[in-house]
């Protein structure tokens, strides 16, 4: 294990940063100068997006591999950039670490960042790599581009318009949860027994890598493109569907009404909410960290909406003075509230 | 006092964000969506550049007001777009807080991102705000515009070029010394005592005011442009005068002669390194947080050059086999060496 001091800042920038390949024309500059600097391109717009993640608060190193970890920062912030329609170009990493952490570490968190990169073809333009006093913290911005008639905004949204949404729900909080447990059985085992202690996750993969790996919607926004389909608003879901389906209504200035039967669960989420006790469409409205799309179609787009792979019609929008509501299997109308994840108001769980 | 959690994420980003008015003309959608949505400007590139300043490492809260902590985050940032001779235009702010912040705290804070934004003619655009477990991490980003042949490199000095610097340097460093001074005898006070405790800083103010509130040199980029002088390589100082002018020398491939009697000081920085008992260039060279320009320009501009207000020709730029070095004002030759403040191999000091 190599101590970071012995690289030092620049050393390490160096270090991590040495064999990036700009794969995107508009990079020009990357790092290694005051600022990066991007290509303008006729006719397009630029999008931004920031995310801010802090040890404890987002992620937590016992299960949390740095891999996956540098991976995710990424692709939360891809996500905001395909919520707006558009293609993400380039991103700055910036990331504040305690002294426990060593060259190797920055390695592995970089390795997610790279592989991230990668996959999603943005290039890695730019900057800041310090110490923290005690966790870790990474900051995140992502930059994009669209068509000025391309870009889709939460505000679009119609009465009558679809309400659809991508993949399923509630599915990465499902593997939270699981993790959660874990840690807890783990630190109240006697030191002698955890050496052998292997957690059983077998048959709950899925969930666990939605927590941990999840993927920014790309494969949606190009299918919706393919079929001509231009979403009205749209929008990702980090805070659970509930938080997610309220932003759309106050920008738009309407309401919706989202059918429990319809809503999108995986059966691992389903039988895992089951064996916690818990009430799996609570789950999917609330768990957040899907980073799946929300989204609202004109009603004249039904047929071919609902043909698209992945994609689930659970709604639709209503006047605004009709409220934003869950109907229940039994019909019931529950307002929809923002109970999703919420950084400021939640208490962390011990 | 309000705790955070009354008003939530999404209550406190509405209340800090609310009266926000664009002032350029790009700024197309600002806080309130997936990204922020910025128009592309005819032959104009981009410019991004990002900091993320945590705390106990870059800035200490007993003795840094909030407000001038989020004027001088912003600061730190413009400055790299005006080192690129660019115009910044937008950024992006994401702040982290523990649980002893408050409303009135992020108002304080926020205050001074907005005092500077309106300085400087630049939107706040987007960002996150979440909490910390312990202390408060920044990060913040900005975007600039520049036409293609207006932007300027680290690596354009050429051999003969005349190597330049705005204000004057290691008043910043000297600031510094004099409020770690202060806390020292403040905490090694009686608690009686500390009630009557004034810190006596009179006559320092100007050190003081550099780095609790230092100002990004907007005015020599504009008046080198209105002069029509084209620097060749241009840096801003944040890790002193010695670091930045090695990585001109680096990304040029040239070398370099300071003259250690053309370095400018000013007067309190000179008696106060001198009360210390500090070798008064060695601040200068390794100091930091200066926030100055530091540029090349061929030697064909010494006459213009010489005449501009603030700023000073301190040395040349030479091939890269004669190295980087400093002349002593007794004539001696030192190698250059980047000594400046690094967070990654510093040890904080009690």
């Amino acid at each position: 294990m190599t101590p970071i001091s012995q690289l030092g800042e620049f050393g390490l920038i160096e270090r991590l940063t040495q064999d990036l390949k700009p794969m995107q024309p508009s990079t020009l500059t990357g790092v290694g100068d005051d600022c990066a600097v991007i290509a303008g391109t006729e006719g397009e717009q630029t999008l931004v997006t920031t995310d801010l993640l802090m040890e404890g608060i987002h992620f937590d190193l016992v299960y949390t591999p740095l891999k996956h970890l540098g991976y995710k920062a990424v692709m939360v912030n891809l996500s905001d950039i395909y919520a707006m329609n558009a293609t993400p170009r380039q991103i700055t990493v910036s990331v504040a670490v305690g002294k426990r952490f060593t060259v190797e570490h920055m390695d592995e968190l970089y390795a997610g960042i790279r592989m991230a990169c990668e996959q999603h073809e943005v290039d890695l333009v730019g900057g800041d790599t310090t110490t923290s006093l005690t966790g870790l913290a990474i900051s995140i911005t992502a930059i994009g581009t669209a068509a000025p008639d391309q870009i889709v905004r939460r505000s679009g949204a119609k009465d009558t318009d679809l309400l659809c949404v991508s993949g399923n729900l509630g599915a990465a909080y499902m593997g939270l949860q699981l993790l959660e447990r874990e840690k807890m059985v783990f630190n109240s085992r006697p030191a002698k027994e955890v050496e052998a202690a292997q957690p059983d996750f077998s048959g709950r993969e899925y969930l666990l890598e939605r927590i941990l790996k999840p993927e920014a919607r790309r494969d949606i926004v190009k299918s919706l493109n393919e079929a001509g389909i231009r979403p009205t608003a749209m929008i990702d879901i980090s805070d659970g569907l509930s938080s997610e389906a309220l932003h759309i209504c106050k920008a738009s200035g309407v309401g919706c009404r989202i059918y429990e039967e319809h809503i999108p669960l995986d059966y691992q989420t389903a039988s895992t909410a089951e064996e916690f006790n818990m009430n799996v469409t609570t789950c999917a409205l609330n768990g957040g960290e899907d980073y799946e799309l929300l989204f609202t179609v004109p009603l004249t787009e039904y047929e071919r909406v609902k043909e698209l792979a992945d994609i689930r019609i659970i709604g639709h929008i209503t006047r605004a003075e009709l409220g934003a509501c869950l109907i229940t299997r039994d019909g019931q109308e529950f307002p929809l509230k923002a109970q999703g994840w919420n950084p400021l108001t939640a208490e962390k769980e011990a």
